[in-house]
């Protein structure tokens, strides 16, 4: 601290309020000393925080959705660990990036918990040093986020196993709705399940056809919107792979207005094994998501006790149901008539 | 206080550590003091508390469910009013009663929060002692509370604007899937949308046959199960009012299984919008949750700012989608073999 206070050209006392992030500090000066700081590399440790500020018994859990399935039930789980050891949970919902930056911004300001839990979005540069400054520890679950220690699933594996299965089937022109969210789409889940078409294709000695590719903004309506437009190719694919169940359902909710059956006429896999997957028959890869929040939470638990708390990579299962079958040999124009069709 | 001191018999500075559960205080001692606060009718007031205790800025919710839609989309609306008013969310995940008994407990002995916000799930009577010695204010969302500013829909409205809308279009065999939830089954959210079904077909002059009522706990696989058990009916019925969607959306499955066809042979309609409602075709009355969750935060803000906080009941409405049609003149067993029916 001496070090940063003398290459920043102020007082200790200052260095430490602006490092606390005090509010009566002058920007200017904050900003020289944060770069004073970083230059040493000069970190607080968080045991030494915790001893210093003493415990807050409180964890901030930072999620760019509440309302959809895999932030909650990943915060169910790892509500309940925390809760169990007594700990507090701060909820912080950052929707979008000028909420992130706020929230990076602002919680320095007040040390107030112990332990900031990401889920299922990363954490950029600036944010990286917020964080530390505050010497608190960091954890991520629901995605592998870089210098920390993160509890995630493969999903350049998970989207393997999607893939291979239709491949294994017989398919050949095989469709991908990629699904990106539109608040996050450096989040590398999508980049992976991606990467694992175009793999599987290339190994299976098939051409990648573009046209074969949609990509849309996460969600069931656009997932439903990527369907029509893949119906729209002069020769539409007899397999789509999504890159999540809600996409799917979507996809499905299109072909069964068209008359198409699923599977006979194109068969529909998905990722994530979300509850509505099993009541609409949806083929896919399942990830255990209850269980990335727990593992989380065990991580914050040793880290607060100052033991390891190694990531972990969980793994994905396909779980065959009624929506994938070898491509079926009759044609979609000898389908019935739609009222037979749901 | 005094007056609770004299009456339990012990000194001004016990009686008041007693109503603040200080840990300090033998369990005999704090039952005297609470027993004897409660024939007084003693009542910190959440104005009178904040000022001593000062605001801790923190609002703690209390949720029965995380990861279900329903209950996460109401947290999302919550918490967006209360961050932009600069209040911590503390979430508490009380999965059953034990849980429930345990938060009540635990909560007074560290006041650490301005207001409570109940989503989705009633209040007993020993809880309601708790918290209002608490000197904290509280709310309800999701479902009428007795004693507190709350704002729900109207459940037994929302069931009558399922069961006419099947009336309407000429139902006489109506059955009900009626989901309780098993932590909470006596939540009033089921009540009403039964005594809805009744009072609508009494009102036809048509008569309530306890075959065509199945009542199981809530979730879609159980809403599948229900569907079964009316399709085991020597005459099943024409149409089936189900008391979510998620129960909905499992009975369809049933349904798409048999071969039957949905709306032709047997029309669906469930309660609620959920997301894959709108995916799945389903017929339905809407309820605006996330609204009713940014409506219980204002009611906080309010209450905090001093002011009156009126509870709210918000409107509901049908949703016409394609599980909803005359009672069809084709017979179930004249449906085309099951391959398609998906």
């Amino acid at each position: 601290m001496a070090d940063v206070a003398r290459r920043a050209g102020v007082s200790m006392a200052t260095a430490s309020r602006a490092l606390s992030n005090h509010p009566h500090v002058a920007e200017e000066t904050r900003a020289r000393v944060l770069a004073a700081a970083e230059q040493l590399s000069y970190v607080i440790s968080p045991e030494a925080s915790r001893l210093a500020g003493g415990a807050t018994d409180r964890v901030a859990v930072v999620v760019p959705h509440i309302s959809r399935w895999f932030f909650a039930t990943l915060l169910e789980g790892l509500e309940s660990v925390l809760r169990d050891a007594d700990l507090d949970v701060l909820l912080y919902h950052v929707g979008d990036a000028a909420d992130r930056r706020d929230f990076f911004q602002r919680l320095p300001a007040r040390r107030k918990v112990d332990a900031v839990v990401v889920l299922g979005m990363p954490i950029a540069g600036g944010e990286r040093d917020r964080l530390e400054s505050m010497g608190v520890h960091i954890v991520a679950a629901g995605g592998q986020v870089e210098h920390y220690p993160s509890v995630s699933i493969d999903d350049a594996a998970a989207g393997r196993q999607a893939v291979d299965h239709l491949l294994f089937l017989g398919h050949r022109r095989i469709g991908m709705i990629a699904a990106i969210d539109p608040i996050e789409p450096g989040w590398p889940a999508g980049p992976g399940r991606a990467r694992a078409y175009h793999e599987a294709l290339i190994e299976a000695g098939l051409p990648v056809e573009p046209g074969l590719v949609v990509t849309v903004p996460w969600g069931g309506l656009s997932g439903a919107d990527a369907m029509a437009q893949l119906l729209s190719l002069r020769e539409p694919p007899t397999a789509v792979y999504a890159h999540s169940d809600e996409v799917a359902l979507g996809a499905m909710r299109t072909l069964r207005r068209t008359g198409l059956r699923i599977p006979e006429d194109i068969s529909v896999v998905g990722i994530d094994d979300h509850p509505m997957a099993e009541l609409a028959d949806l083929t896919t890869v399942a990830q255990p998501v209850r269980e990335q929040g727990v593992a989380a939470g065990k991580m914050v638990l040793s880290l607060l006790a100052g033991a390891a708390a190694p990531g972990a990579v969980v793994p994905t299962r396909l779980v065959v149901r009624g929506s994938t079958a070898p491509p079926g040999s009759s044609p979609a124009r000898s389908a019935a008539p739609r009222r037979g069709r749901r």
